[in-house]
């Protein structure tokens, strides 16, 4: 595989969404040869993957793989089983959009073609302030899974230590918008909206909607989502 | 979901192999109500999915789910890439039969699972002492992973703790053996052979056809494993 001379290679978790596009720019800012991965998990919101795609390509990651997996099958969560609906007001505690052992998954995924690629570092765009409410986006969850990396790999067995970053963890909505605009992160081909339609116009109901709007208010950003409303 | 009034569920990876047998059979005597989990993960031992479904069916497990996902997509070991060829002598180090975390993706599967049956307990069928020198594997390494479990679900946010079993891990081949026969497990339906044939024979010279061979020799019990030799 070429890589720049300088750069050491890093996978990084790519949803489509507004927090993984910054992630990816702040690894690339780090001077990473960024490999991007998303899921294919029977998600409802489709049209996050075409999202993915497009800050892939405008960030010239060095390869972005879509990988199927299937959690629908497990079911569970409004995101992947079509029986439990999508809320529109705000929830409490740990809501119904929460995908069982998502962010395990992903990392376990991400961390599986690291090992391959020779890379020690994995980026996720978690954020444990405007979190949602899930659990596996908190500080002590991601200590716990490096840990784990390190204990679970060939790295780990000679010594080379693998490292979580989770850069975003601690940002607010808006901090992480000003990063974005700082690093010329283009959020108009984001998604971040659960329940897209068809050409990827966000509902603007849902609680990524909300906590995203309220995140470009808060930069004093203007918003560039597309919404369902305004070309309805 | 129904189930036995004094039986709570578990979720227990089954490979096909004769440790996840053993680890079935020990979780059922434990009186768990067994939902197993196997893996298409682009293994080059297709006929280890039939000898799965074969133990599943033997054991009378709730539900037997076989899930597909593509760690060939990654490469990287010799079970899932045909590029790299298994080995037929001892080998040194990690093996390259070493599947890039493929326990930490497996359990984190298992774990979503679980999460979606409310079920509290995972059951894994690996073993430190004749482990084949593959570091997840290892003691710290499940206790690591049972840490993550429960700061990554909602059962660690509500408090109630997720256990990862690993009833065999200290065992060597020769005591499982022993306990499975005294559990009643057929291992003639199981496979553990990195190169089967098509037919579901082993090929008697891998890794994990040695280890099994000497197992059944030091348990003192009739190896019932069809090779390919025999009937060639």
């Amino acid at each position: 595989m070429s890589r720049g001379a300088d750069s050491r290679p890093a996978v990084v978790l790519l949803s489509g969404g507004l927090d993984s596009a910054t992630a990816l720019a702040i690894a690339r800012e780090q001077g990473f040869d960024c490999h991007a991965l998303s899921l294919d998990y029977g998600q409802r919101h489709r049209a996050e993957l075409e999202a993915a795609r497009r800050v892939a390509e405008a960030q010239g990651v060095r390869e972005h793989r879509i990988l199927p997996i299937d959690l629908a099958a497990f079911g569970g969560s409004a995101l992947t089983d079509p029986d439990i609906a999508v809320p529109e007001g705000p929830s409490e505690g740990i809501p119904v959009t929460y995908v069982p052992a998502r962010n395990t998954i992903f990392l376990s995924l991400a961390l599986a073609w690291a090992e391959v690629l020779g890379a020690r570092d994995l980026f996720v765009g978690v954020n444990a302030v405007d979190y949602s409410g899930y659990p596996d986006c908190r500080p002590e969850y991601i200590e716990a899974f490096e840990r784990l990396a390190n204990l679970a790999t060939r790295a780990g067995v000679e010594g080379v230590a693998i490292r979580v970053h989770a850069p975003l963890i601690r940002m607010t909505k808006a901090e992480i918008i000003r990063t974005g605009v700082r690093l010329g992160v283009d959020y108009g081909l984001t998604l971040s909206c659960y329940a897209a339609d068809a050409r990827g116009r966000a509902c603007g109901r849902c609680d990524s909607c909300r906590l995203r709007a309220a995140g470009f208010a808060a930069a004093g950003v203007p918003d560039p989502t597309a919404y369902q409303a305004e070309s309805a």
